[in-house]
């Protein structure tokens, strides 16, 4: 833990430079807006400890896969999400004596990264070797508005001199992935070219093909008036740069405003990438940097408005649960469907920001709640344009007749991951993708989804499931052999009941969404089945014959459900037994020791006890979280927030509270000193989920929303917004009340602590904390 | 199953050139010394289909792992055997146009690998592009009186020209390994030097530091007339060369012997090499080639006299058990316990010429039988040696205490295998390591070695299964979790049959052990329990529990050992109802689904039936028998050998010969499309052990050696020699009888079909096939 960065209830502030924990403090001042983001670089030459990164959406790179000896099934590659051109750079040279931090004396550094409005700001002060001192200040944003574009104002300042001051500001695409696996850079060059006050570099992705023009436009300002410059034009190896030379004045304020874009092929015709760039950044600079910024306080605001959680009471709390909000926001706007959420956004490379079931186990039940339903929607879309691939990616292990195993990490839908001995076998992600279905469903109560889209992936997964059970003579069940459940600290088990369960769970969906589309439109159902080859009473019965007799492994004597079938065999020790030294584990230990200990990655019996709550009762829901939490080593950070909804929901405030707090500020703090690598963007939809559904009790059954708010006694009070279906509520919960304000003009009905309460248009309500 | 080599009992025969399998044929026809091997490449330039190889036995090099994302206790490295300089090559030109066998036209080609005397020969015609036509002939050995050496001659005639001959003898370098992890070469130049007729090349490898000098000498005859000649030195980046030019007349043979050397820094100072390497060449020149052939032809002999079996009336079946054991022996010379043998020996690069527990269960037996006792006892020591490092093993994955886990793959001792998902967990190696300590002292009854070696390795192993099972409550026995066992088709299976059966063996023997020791050298025991902090009492309490309380899954039903716990979960099929197509899986099949299946890549349960065949009557070692062949698909080449011994054992003549067929044939009929890559060199045992433990049903219980031989019907008669304690046994068989021929002096007891027979020194004894 951490705790140089101040608590701020709307800000991330760095109050002094930090130089150690600089690549930490790089991820948590990431900047996004769904298209293109970077990590919170400095403009001006540093020398030392940083990751310097900019990633635009949708861009990637199939490097080779590192594995011993490659067999049948393996992926083809290991996806990774390009480090591309650096826009943000501008070199700065007092009498041709660069501004570095790390080879100056530094004060009054302060970096801020302004949630409320979407901005990073710095300042400083700085003594050069020459003697010189220099005042700086910068602020940057990417833009939602133009999110192809972002901008930034950079100001010196000489504090003791007259000299000259020389600013190059350069767009560089002479970049690699730190996390390539070969050393190998990703990026050609196709095009380079600069004229006054502008450059530009077209890069195209080995392999891919994606073609990225990245253009800058800049200006400049004497103590805030535009003045002209002469500015020398300078070309390297896939880098562009403008310098210019300016005679500064000791108090004089020299302001650099530079405007910069990335096109992509993505989103626009390869040629002409160029003539488009300068449009653009016309555009944007007739605009102004003033202008742009008031439109990027003004769209926050908005989102703010639908999403916001306020904490009374404790403002590191509060700060934690806005950082979580933000990144999520700059991550995924949800505006285009192939896109999607990569584990990092874009505030590292690591794990190569692909797709993983993060998505539909943790963010789709958050944008959900916190926007419109066509985010959502989109991202399930995403995965049924996938389908074909995954009925390819099935094939490819042996599976035949139109199963579709969708793959664990993707780009495009094709398996890409990078290790076999945890990967490969985590099949129940396939489960995760069909309950997104039901979820969003359920949320919106969309069946059209379900005839236009969801049928065919649930049909496909169903087909997956069946062909992937085998009959055990021995049992006298079906079972499922060889797989690896969301505890990744065991891999190639049988009958992980998490699988297992959520197996069943999907054929029988399938069976009844079948069913409900064949009475919402029986044409379009006939057609499907006619193009899939589904022969409904065939399949079904297999699933209704796998739905009877699968096998689930089970404790009877302790009363609980076992994670896989040899999980008792396993020395029967609890986390309070591990000496400290050796934790965290997947650090401490051999994975050969990880994998025989009963030792707990992440909620596995628990997670699906978490998804299918209302099918046990409440001495079931103990019984098992009393076995499994005190066997959970928390060691991913999509574990704490489970934990914390089942520890809320079983009345366990404390712990509820406790496992809060882990997942709040984990990249804030650094919990699992891996921050340095980037955020952990999608576990931060978890730690919404532990607000909303932990401590607010948020359900949704049978088109009604379920409040059972309690606050923590930490806090004063606590209140979030939920959208669902037309209706915009704000919860408010203190130690003693609940506040329901319904700010949309329709009515509402809703429940809370299962009583029926109905709000008029604009109203509120108040209930006691029962 | 190609069938383009002649049948032949003492030679391989490649009859016409047959490019198209010519890495094949270099594989099959490489030679070795024990010190050196090469492939079977050709001198001169070859443009076509060629794996060049070259290797210096002990010389290795730690090539970086791929593993998608390195965990605690995974190897730091994966070893090499390094393609070395390659000191055979011959440029041939004619007027100025170079000989390559890939642009001319060719005629009576032919290729023999003699294995009586241990040469390759090669004589072909062929036309130039130019018309011009030339005869070659070409002989070459590694030789084994003088080890570090190699020599050649290589005769030119032309045909229908006088012309300018220009042979450029070389030694390059500049090569690379086909299976480097990143692309890299392995080898820094050190020194290169040039004379007349002479050149040197010292290169170290990069990280390991060898030194290995290579160097060449050569003259020149012409019509046998040795003549002198001019020499223009060649110097290029890690090659050395020198390049003769002479009139040459049709007719007219012009021949070149070259002398090269190989000498490395394992075996002399890395300083002074170069002078070494011309004292050592000048007296091998002066010996002369002749003499050195003739020395190869003697030295050779010796070993046959030894090892040797006939077969009668079987041509290809002689043929393919010869080359077994030539080749086994071109590996291994048993001279020097720091060496072992790789799986491919001298003849490719795969599997990195490390060693695996094949040299403990495969090898060992063989060389036990037919060589001198310290060959199988220096593999012991070799194994000894590493004791430490097996502890250090151990020690990274969480073991304490003294506990040994011996490398599945090493060339130093430490772990360097390539491939976590099958490897890591084969811990029953270290169960092969301690059996083949008992079987040497059941051979050669040498406890001394038990005294001064053994128990410690013993008791290191025991000391890491004890610590490697665990109890289970559920089951209140000891388990042993993850594991994967022989067959290597599963992974991360609970109690593997095999390796708890071996584990249990392994504390009984040790406490065996340790008594006999303390019996036979008190003060030796007491200093050696001292050392290693020994707790007898302690310790063998907890092994005498586990041997007493271990969990060996089976089922009673059936009457068979399951192979793991979950193994009757999987669907049960048989082999024949595979789909031909599918075969073989695991070039067919993705690894997902190979895990899954029932179906055996190798002997497990059978394996351990082999092993302690003593402990199970006939109908349980027929039950298992029964119910694992039929499921195992013999994709390792170490699996059919076990099979045909067990088939043997149980009277199943036929399928004991079909098995044998499999193995002994495998590389030269290129059985399993992979004989380009090297020959199965540690597999060959395995044929041995076919035909002497299974034909001959060779085993050695109390003292004395047992034979019950039956020969195939397909043979008139087989005969093999067997050492024992100081006895040369030529046991021979005809369908009717056996002959015993005692081939030493002093007089030895046998059993043959359990009954004893006592022969006098140099007497034999015909008994009648029971």
């Amino acid at each position: 833990m951490k705790n140089y960065l101040k608590p701020d209830e709307w800000c991330i502030v760095e109050d002094g430079f930090h130089a150690e924990y600089n690549e930490i403090t790089e991820s948590v001042m990431s900047l996004g807006n769904g298209r293109m983001g970077q990590r919170g670089n400095f403009e001006e030459t540093f020398s030392g400890k940083s990751l310097s990164g900019n990633y635009v959406a949708g861009v990637y790179y199939p490097d080779k896969t590192r594995v011993g000896w490659w067999k049948n099934g393996y992926p083809e590659y290991f996806a990774k999400v390009l480090n591309a051109a650096n826009w943000i750079g501008i070199i700065v040279e007092v009498d041709y004596e660069t501004l570095d931090l790390n080879t100056c004396e530094v004060w009054d550094f302060s970096r801020v990264l302004n949630m409320r409005e979407g901005y990073l700001e710095r300042s400083f002060s700085a003594r050069l070797k020459s003697g010189k001192e220099v005042k700086v200040s910068a602020k940057r944003f990417c833009s939602i508005v133009n999110d192809e574009a972002g901008a930034i104002q950079y100001s010196v300042t000489p504090l003791n001199f007259d000299a000259k001051l020389t600013l190059t500001p350069f767009v560089d695409g002479d970049v690699r992935n730190r996390d390539a696996n070969y050393d190998e850079k990703f990026w050609d060059e196709v095009h380079k070219e600069t004229g006054y006050g502008e450059a530009y570099i077209e890069l195209r992705t080995k392999k891919t093909g994606f073609h990225v023009l990245t253009g800058m436009k800049f200006e400049l300002f004497r103590d805030g008036q535009r003045i002209d410059f002469q500015s020398l034009p300078v070309k390297l190896e896939k880098y562009v740069a403008n310098k210019v030379s300016l005679d500064a004045r000791q108090g004089e304020e020299i302001t650099l405003v530079k405007y910069a874009c990335n096109l992509s092929s993505l989103n626009h015709p390869s040629d002409g990438l160029v003539f488009r760039a300068k449009k653009y950044l016309s555009r944007l600079a007739d605009k102004g940097f003033e202008q742009m910024a008031r439109e990027q306080a003004q769209a926050w605001a908005d989102k703010w408005k639908f999403m916001d959680i306020t904490i009374e009471g404790d403002t590191a709390a509060q700060q934690g649960i806005r950082f979580n909000l933000f990144q999520l926001f700059q991550t995924y706007t949800g505006q285009d469907e192939r896109l999607n959420i990569g584990p990092k956004g874009f505030t590292g490379e690591k794990y190569g920001g692909s797709t993983y079931w993060d998505t539909e186990a943790y963010c789709i039940p958050f944008y959900l709640a916190t926007a419109d339903p066509k985010v959502a929607r989109n991202l399930l879309i995403y995965r049924y344009k996938h389908l074909p691939k995954a009925i390819e990616n099935a094939g490819k292990l042996g599976f035949k007749a139109g199963a579709a195993l969708y793959p664990m990490v993707t780009m495009n839908g094709e398996e890409c991951h990078n290790e076999w001995e945890i990967t490969f076998e985590e099949i129940h992600r396939n489960g995760a993708i069909a309950y997104a279905i039901f979820d969003y469903v359920r949320y919106t109560n969309d069946e059209q989804y379900l005839v236009d889209f969801g049928l065919e992936v649930l049909i496909g997964i169903a087909r997956f499931w069946s062909q992937r059970v085998n009959w055990s003579g021995e049992k006298q069940k079906y079972v499922m052999l060889g797989v690896t459940g969301p505890n990744e600290y065991e891999n190639n088990v049988n009958n992980n009941w998490y699988t297992n369960l959520m197996a069943c769970w999907c054929l029988e969906y399938a069976m009844q969404v079948a069913g409900r589309v064949k009475a919402l439109n029986p044409e379009k159902y006939r057609v499907l089945c006619d193009r899939i080859h589904f022969r409904e009473q065939k399949e079904f019965a297999t699933a209704k014959d796998i739905v009877a007799k699968m096998h689930f492994p089970e404790n009877e004597e302790l009363g609980v459900f076992l994670q896989q079938d040899g999980y008792l065999d396993k020395e029967q020790l609890t986390v309070n037994d591990l000496n400290p030294g050796d934790r965290p584990i997947n650090q401490k230990w051999s994975w050969d020791r990880i994998l025989r200990s009963c030792f707990i990655k992440q909620a596995d019996v628990l997670q699906g006890m978490y998804v299918f709550e209302d099918r046990y009762d409440e001495a079931t829901l103990r019984r098992n979280y009393d076995f499994y939490e005190p066997r959970t080593v928390h060691e991913s950070s999509l574990s704490p927030c489970v934990h914390a909804i089942l520890a809320a929901r079983l009345g366990l405030k404390d712990k509820a509270y406790e496992f809060y707090l882990r997942t709040s500020r984990l990249d804030l703090d650094d919990y699992n000193n891996d921050t340095e690598d980037g955020c952990h963007i999608t576990s931060m939809a978890g730690t919404w989920m532990a607000v909303v559904k932990g401590f607010g009790g948020m359900r949704v059954a049978e088109g009604s929303v379920h409040f059972a708010p309690f606050c923590p006694e930490q806090w004063r009070s606590f209140a979030f917004k939920i959208r669902f279906r037309g209706n915009l509520l704000n919860v408010k919960a203190t130690q003693s009340e609940v506040m329901i304000e319904n700010l949309s003009a329709q009515p509402v009905s809703i429940f809370v602590y299962n009583q029926a309460v109905t709000l008029a248009g604009n109203a509120a309500k108040v209930i006691l904390v029962s």
